[in-house]
């Protein structure tokens, strides 16, 4: 590993055979893989931790998942992946009713539906269109779409008008939007809308608990499955070690970070899409790629936890779910394990519009208004928190955001392509560029594994320098 | 200076006054400003030249800008930095006809109105409403509009539907915004559109050729300003310096780059918004910065020069003004200096759709459709061209993109005060900071001057570390 930067000829054998380019669940699976198919891999991590929108902490003895959480049913690579590590999975606490807050009132409810009334019709009406229009996107291809282009060219909120969806269906699609990807309807281009929908396995997928993507959580935390494939890769990983240029020839890549510099067959960049942007690349990337890292910003959502001696909600047979039309937390969950002599766990989300303003709070600020907001659902006990902890993925230097890619209008027909299309020996992982359950941590281990293959089908082809070294492959 | 980035605090006097990041327009006027106010500046340039969005070329023995181009009345700051630096200008050609191919026809035309049918009574009515709209924006805070709120939740494009504008008049105004901002109309928040327009003068004023901001260019081209003022900076600038990071604290900041580490009592933050997110701030910025940086991408815009022996459209009592409702060239101008014997200059813009498709095709076919284009609005003796040169803007690696940022829908309300918005002693400049004439070369001069005057007033104030080595100021 030499420290000439600007030296891409070379005609010894490469340092490494692949390099990945952060440490987030979807690169270290890359990594991982790799290490499985016999290839060699050096792995550098800009933060001073692996797990990227990975992460976890102790707050008053109870651990808690600050970014992805929960799994669900077709999430079979995560599933895979955490069975093979040993971390093992717990159904989410879904006993007992859910409460909304909704224009004023205080209600229960069973099931997935909302009370919200004689709105119910309007907004069953906007769930199946959505689900209908979702089914005619291509999964992996939204560009492909019949309609592609019409639809890339409004926003969600534009087609929830343009639809006369009532105020009930317009601010449920709200809250959904804001904890699915961080953002208000207008921000986000209708077909990136129904190709998430789609690739998700349609809104009840996505969006529910018992039977959906929020069905269970990692009894470890999913921050463990990052650690443990992280102790795998021992000294081949490097933290701190932020990438600032990649120089790519036809038979190499050269990966460049403040401290060292290493040579590679192939290099697998796993960083949300608007951080590509902070790597130069020589030469430089197609423009598209330019012009997607720049349209394809990361959501806005914040996570925060309050911690109780008891999950005392349980007692009166409410399920710890909840809704509101007003923030800054609009919705809720149980977090905590089952059992009522456990402490109990709320798990709230602040995202969107509320994000923008509570992200900016001092921290007693942040922790009132949520606790006000949980004791708006569940009574003044939820005032009486022993412990609280929050996480604003928008404040973090090497994630900027969370939990996704929003591309607005007019950012997907163009621009969709570029997020897995590879340049040369320059792959791409990530949530964003799986074809399946983008957004999710399912998404990022599946395209962490589809991009070592891609890797391994390089190694697999001799280059001229290997002629030159005489390198058996 | 020393090499050791992670220090910040110290007690010896700091290397300079103020570090300026860019060597844009922008970023040099700034340290030019603050060079006349007795400071002692230190400029970082990424790229391997300065000027930013500026830059020029030689074709066929004539000079061309290939960046910013045109100025025109009001813009005050950038025509008075050009008297100061010694760079004439001269009236954009405009006697003759104009001419438009539309719908498949080819028509002459005089003035500005141009012959779109009946529909020119609609095309009047939006650009009123848009202009009596604009009116409504507060220049430099249009978040404090009195309907911001809906502006910035649809873009000008769906706008322009729900005002049921004819396809004439959307036709029309995507060619404008294609040269204005190098997106379409589905792009751009309609907050920001309105804005825009305001700031401008309105849209004869940001549009016109005569009386408007396209009425003169310079002699010297536009370059030729930036390199002089960065040839009066001498070994304050440094070129091929991309900063990595910026250390702040309450009396200084630390900048740097691979190679060097300065610190100063201030920063001016020169660069396009979306490459705000290349530097690695610490403490990091707040949230809203953060996401500012993801949500204000670049344009997406590119210009071609052909040359020929004679300006042959002159002979014809043609202005070399045209244009097209296909592209890729939407927009010409005649770019060459007065007289019939002198060499032949059309320039022709390719943005927004058209420049995604034509930036990716080789060098050849470029040309090819560009000189097509331009056949189409000329006749044949447009293919015979002595020299032709393109700049795709959306594939410089350190512009990113161009002319200017366009943030979508949803991007202006919560985030627009990011831009101009000091961080203790981080300042910001760069044109879309300015708050009248963004987007041109006189909001990049306004704006750097703006931040030459906020670096100065910091200076001006006594900090601990100047009563701790005794420096008076």
């Amino acid at each position: 590993m030499t420290a000439s930067p600007s030296t891409v000829a070379e005609s010894s054998a490469p340092d490494v055979d692949v390099v990945v380019v952060g440490a987030g669940l979807s690169g270290l699976t890359a990594a991982h893989r790799l290490r499985q198919f016999g290839a060699r891999v050096a792995v550098f991590e800009a933060d001073d931790r692996v797990g990227g929108r990975v992460s976890s902490a102790e707050v008053a003895g109870v651990h808690v998942d600050l970014g992805g959480t929960f799994v669900g049913p077709g999430q079979d690579r995560v599933l895979a992946l955490a069975d093979e590590v040993g971390v093992t999975r717990f159904a989410t606490y879904t006993a007992g009713q859910n409460v909304i807050r909704w224009r004023g009132q205080h209600r229960r409810y069973r099931g997935t539906v909302p009370p919200v009334g004689a709105s119910i019709v309007d907004v069953a009406r906007i769930q199946l269109t959505l689900d209908r229009l979702a089914r005619t996107v291509p999964c992996g291809r939204p560009a492909a779409a019949g309609q592609a282009a019409q639809w890339d060219a409004e926003s969600l909120g534009s087609w929830l008008r343009r639809s006369h969806a009532s105020s009930a269906a317009r601010d449920l699609i709200a809250i959904a939007g804001r904890t699915t990807w961080g953002c208000e309807p207008d921000e986000i281009s209708f077909l990136h809308a129904l190709h998430y929908i789609h690739q998700a396995g349609g809104l009840s997928s996505m969006l529910d608990t018992a039977g959906g993507a929020q069905e269970e959580h990692f009894v470890e935390g999913s921050y463990e499955i990052a650690r443990r494939l992280a102790a795998g890769l021992g000294e081949a990983l490097r933290l701190r070690a932020p990438v600032r240029r990649i120089d790519a020839t036809a038979d190499r890549v050269r990966v460049t970070t403040d401290h060292e510099s290493v040579s590679a067959r192939a290099v697998v960049v796993a960083v949300p899409p608007s951080l590509r942007g902070r790597i130069a690349f020589a030469p430089a990337l197609p423009p598209a790629h330019t012009q997607m890292a720049q349209r394809w910003p990361a959501g806005v959502l914040s996570k925060a936890y309050a911690v109780y001696d008891r999950p005392f909600w349980r007692d009166r047979d409410l399920s710890g779910q909840g809704l509101s039309d007003t923030g800054p937390v609009f919705i809720t969950f149980d977090a905590g394990p089952a059992g009522l002599d456990a402490p109990g766990v709320l798990l709230g989300f602040v995202g969107g519009v509320y994000a923008r303003e509570w992200d900016d709070l001092p921290p007693a600020e942040r922790r009132a208004r949520v606790l006000s907001s949980f004791a708006d659902l569940y009574g003044p006990k939820a005032l009486d928190a022993t412990g609280y902890i929050d996480q604003r993925w928008g404040a973090e230097p090497w994630v900027a955001g969370g939990p996704t890619a929003v591309p607005g209008p007019g950012a997907v027909v163009p621009y969709a392509s570029a997020l897995a299309e590879p340049v040369g020996r320059v792959l791409w992982a990530g949530t964003e560029t799986a074809k399946r359950w983008t957004g999710f941590m399912d998404g990022a281990v599946r395209a962490g594994e589809r991009a070592a293959l891609q890797a391994q089908a390089l190694l697999a082809v001799p280059t001229t320098d290997d002629e030159q070294t005489g390198v058996a492959r």
